[in-house]
């Protein structure tokens, strides 16, 4: 009866192990990926809400500069006194804050900075996994639209397991069920259409160079899987040859 | 023509003190509680991240702590042997990370820890503006369920001429149409539910503990509205009265 405690105990220990170690970089590079997403809505609500907050303060800066990032940077820098001589205004519309009234908005714009910290340290992390765990996908696609195809995917198992077709839409499925259904145009690119290649080339060549792109996305993925060797270099000319 | 110019820019100047003067305590009340609002969806999506991350490390412990402020707070204070030793796991199921890989898990609770503080602040400091502003209100109500009338209704001013069945209402306007239109029972509160006299009576008192305390609430608005006196103990003492 002891022996047979022991056994399941055992077991029970080795069932464990096989749990833990069934973790890999997949779920690292997956989380990061959604939290990095999570990062961007979030500071835009808090932003947002400093945005409306600070025009108590100096309405006229809040519209001069439209990036957010910018924004919550520069009033964290300088003082109102200096926003407005760079403005160029000598009396503003907004009201000059007590210190009591100031600081909730301060400290906000503070906490926002530190959002934005987390979502850079966050990027520096994917890039650090992905370019040893795939790295010949990450040599074309970079850190964030390699995380996107993977997270879509699911692991770079299945990744590796997709056509180039399917890697070409990924993230596009709404689309493609539709065309399906509907027998709307199909859709030419999914997550892909973030890269350069892609969104910057002309609309009438999107669709070429998100198959292009997939093409040699699925051999790298397919390779990374395989612990095949660096063949990174390779494939991006060879993209660069075909788009030419 | 000089005259006229000058006399101009007096104008403007006179236009712009009138703006920055009619900002007022409204509208640090309403800011300061529509973001304690966000961070709480904030750290309410963050913090379920931070829970799905974690559980790669120490998936027993996310299942034990189901307050999400603790959750952060003790996986901060404590290493993952000290949890482990607590809740009498030898072996857990998770997988012991590496350095790099448990940094930016940690990074994001701290993240998360300084935003719940933040939200502390900003509840101090609107503690501190209420108990200035409409401190008969805020006696009765506190900080936080007086800031969210106050928002409701726009302004110190509107919330003082509104009658005290529509103080009883305020954020409960969906019911209230959707009980004109289709005869649906009529609602028995608004925010003023989350007062502790209503929220934990009984159901069927509910409704009679709304109308009394929107009584006196109405009350003590206008009185703060008209820089009367301070009455919110006797008020509170009628309350009490009433509800014997």
């Amino acid at each position: 009866m002891e022996e047979l405690d022991k056994l399941r105990e055992k077991n029970i220990l080795a069932a464990k192990k096989k749990i833990a170690e069934s973790v890999n970089e997949d779920d690292f590079i997956i989380h990061t990926i959604n939290n990095i997403e999570e990062l961007a809505k979030v500071t835009n609500v808090l932003t947002k809400r400093l945005r409306g907050w600070y025009a108590i303060y100096l309405p006229e800066f809040s519209r001069k500069v439209s990036d957010n990032e910018a924004f919550v940077n520069l009033i964290l820098e300088k003082d109102r006194k200096a926003l407005m001589q760079e403005m160029k205004i000598n009396i503003s519309m907004g009201m000059d804050l007590s210190k009591r009234d100031l600081k909730p908005i301060m400290d906000l714009a503070s906490q926002i900075k530190s959002l934005y910290d987390l979502r850079d340290e966050l990027k520096s992390y994917l890039e650090i996994v992905m370019s040893n765990y795939c790295k010949n996908m990450f040599s074309i696609t970079g850190a964030l639209l390699g995380a996107k195809l993977l997270k879509e995917a699911g692991s770079l198992k299945k990744l590796s397991r997709m056509t180039s077709s399917i890697v070409q839409l990924l993230g596009a499925e709404n689309a493609l069920f539709r065309h399906l259904k509907t027998g709307a145009l199909p859709p030419k690119h999914g997550v892909i259409i973030q890269h350069p290649l892609v969104s910057s080339a002309k609309k009438s060549l999107r669709g070429k160079h998100a198959r292009v792109l997939a093409d040699k996305i699925s051999i790298a993925v397919k390779t990374d899987y395989f612990k095949g060797e660096f063949i990174g270099d390779k494939l991006k000319k060879d993209i660069e040859t075909k788009l030419r």
